[in-house]
């Protein structure tokens, strides 16, 4: 269902929604047979819910698909990530909260090293410490273009944002100037699309002046650009789903996802505990709120199945204090993230919708909030996009379709 | 699977199909862990089809969308609601089994009150009883338009259909003429599109006349028009899926959505028991033939869990008589009415599907035929537009995709 449909369905009243999103929740068990993380997990909070409530499984971008942070959050705000793509120097934007404006081109840099022929011999710098990194970016945020603003910004080690705002009206599609291997010329600048063209023309403007700006460094001495993006016009969450929304997060690039879509965002402290008083505070003034823990899932790429474990469990300790501003519960994660792997994967993620009095629910089995458990859900295994829909409906905020 | 990819599969010959919709199936237990409606009623030849047949949940239109009834029946019929959209004033006309032409705009009519200065004091003229409707309607009939025909027919209290004829091709995009507030004065039929302008002009001539004609009324002494349609042009059912079709329904709406749809229509009483008379009569006329229980939707609506399992309790009485003319049967609703919500809702619909000789089946659990045997059956939760091409391949009416 297009956000358009849904938008013409949501009423503007009902319960309270509370997304928490356990970032790379599922799991998988360390050896065959045995339990996720999440089954490890004493959950005696969220397994209450579950009992009264319904599980199921959501599939974040398509079966088999590994999502990434920004394309996985999509999907939970209900935006079909394969329908609403980021380019990747917006989602850089994002990362850093970067104010990108309508108009404004962002574009991931790479510092590099080029021998006196100009020729590639290191993609990455030798990956550049960022302290060491820091004083180059200064001098490449100095460049001027005319009829232009340029901003150049840290992000880590040899990476950085670039960001182009140009005095006039253009699109982002511009080929790459990475090359993708060492050896050659870095490439030009190619505007893909005539409309594209400000853009392409400012970018090799900018990079133009890069070598002089760098004479003088030994290994960051040429920079490589790609991802152009511009910022997205796509319909805000607000206003799809008729509610006051509010993400509270720690790590800018969620905040950012959420503001994106049209959300406020506020910035916590990163510890979980920390929610609590930021969604306090908050409750009168917002209709819907996104809480985010990202602790789940840097233990998970970390391959520390016990951190994961632990932190669940903390998570489910607060759980009462979070969950009793809302009458909707939404618990689930924007992926997976098995310790076994380090990584994110694309195994399904579990979730747990609780609330709406007088909306019910159908009963679940008693083994607890886990992937098993949710893989027998009565909601089954849906898509992530199709999670914020069900919840609203439970709030009571989704009319009917035709007569 | 788009429609014409079905009819490019179907074939003529095979078993025949019996759909048996009880309107609002699906249900919720009353308190947590409790059975829902048709988990409490005694339904042992259901339970016996089960046993030998698959069982699964459908979504009729999208998770978390509750459907109107006509949206509900297109999806079991095969047609995705979200594609196959039905305007208003059209489902009216269903509604009241007007027989609607092609080139035919149907307008969901009110009648209201205005003040002497033709500003709007009541949009539905005091819920004016129906008989007290019937005459100030015969006025509105009266009424002619120059190189058009136009008729007025009674839907209940204040509610009636207007049904514009041209004397020439029109689109029917055109705007309400309802402001949705009083205080104000009704607002102008205007196209939308240029090709809706003769509807437009139709409206508005119509409209010009209203004053007049209701000029002795104290009440109702204005109309207001919504949700102009013309009549759909889709794929015919009987051709998609190559099967003599009919329906079987006490009310018009549902003799009116099989009709949208290319099937013939019988009307009968509303008792379940007088479906099998009508039914026995056509058995060698017809290949598919789809019978209308209301009962279960209204027991919902009313909330009155009892009567709701009361009524499957007599249709499971019913069915063998029923049943034993298909090779296939397929036993469903068109969306869920929990007596414990009273209105239609969002929650997957249990449907069970059995025969086809040759076709094979899983075997089921043995909890007999509900919402928790359906979440765990065999075929799974799929949308409500998958059951015909589901029930059609079990009949041997599907070939090969491909070779």
């Amino acid at each position: 269902m297009h956000l358009t449909d849904i938008a013409a369905l949501a009423e503007p009243t009902g319960e309270k929604i509370l997304l928490l999103v356990l970032d790379g929740l599922g799991g998988l068990p360390l050896a065959t047979g045995g339990l996720t993380e999440l089954e490890t997990a004493r959950t005696p909070n969220m397994d209450a819910l579950l009992a009264s409530g319904d599980a199921g499984l959501h599939v974040p971008v398509a079966v088999g698909v590994t999502p990434g942070s920004g394309p996985g959050h999509l999907s939970l705000f209900g935006y079909d990530p394969l329908e609403y793509r980021v380019g990747r120097g917006a989602l850089s934007a994002l990362g850093i909260e970067f104010p990108l404006q309508p108009g404004d081109v962002a574009v991931r840099g790479n510092l590099c090293t080029v021998d006196q022929r100009g020729v590639l011999t290191d993609r990455r710098a030798g990956r550049i410490p960022t302290e060491e990194a820091l004083p180059v970016l200064e001098l490449l945020d100095a460049i001027e273009v005319s009829g232009a603003q340029t901003f150049v910004r840290p992000v880590k080690e040899h990476r950085f944002l670039l960001v182009l705002r140009p005095g006039e009206a253009t699109e982002a599609r511009v080929e790459d100037t990475d090359p993708g291997v060492t050896g050659v010329l870095p490439l030009e600048a190619v505007a893909v699309s005539p409309a594209s063209e400000p853009a392409a023309r400012i970018a090799r403007e900018w990079l133009a002046q890069v070598p002089d700006a760098l004479a003088g460094q030994t290994r960051a001495n040429m920079v490589l650009l790609r991802g152009f993006a511009t910022l997205p016009d796509w319909p805000r969450f607000p206003e799809v789903f008729r509610m006051r929304s509010v993400a509270i997060a720690a790590y800018p690039m969620y905040r950012g996802v959420a503001r994106l879509v049209g959300m406020d965002a506020v910035a916590v402290e990163d510890d979980p505990a920390a929610l609590i008083p930021a969604l306090r505070e908050r409750v009168e003034d917002y209709d819907f709120f996104f809480l985010h823990v990202k602790g789940t899932d840097k233990a998970g790429e970390d391959g520390d199945f016990e951190r994961k474990v632990d932190i669940i469990e903390r998570v489910d300790e607060l759980l009462p204090a979070l969950s009793e501003v809302a009458g909707i519960t939404l618990i689930t994660g924007d992926h997976s993230t098995p310790a076994r792997m380090a990584g994110h994967s694309w195994h399904p993620v579990p979730f747990l919708l609780h609330g709406g009095p007088g909306r019910g629910h159908r009963n679940e089995g008693t083994a607890g909030f886990g992937e098993s458990e949710c893989a027998r859900g009565s909601l089954g295994t849906i898509r992530g996009c199709e999670l914020m829909p069900l919840a609203a409906a439970r709030a009571g905020r989704l009319g009917k379709f035709g007569a």
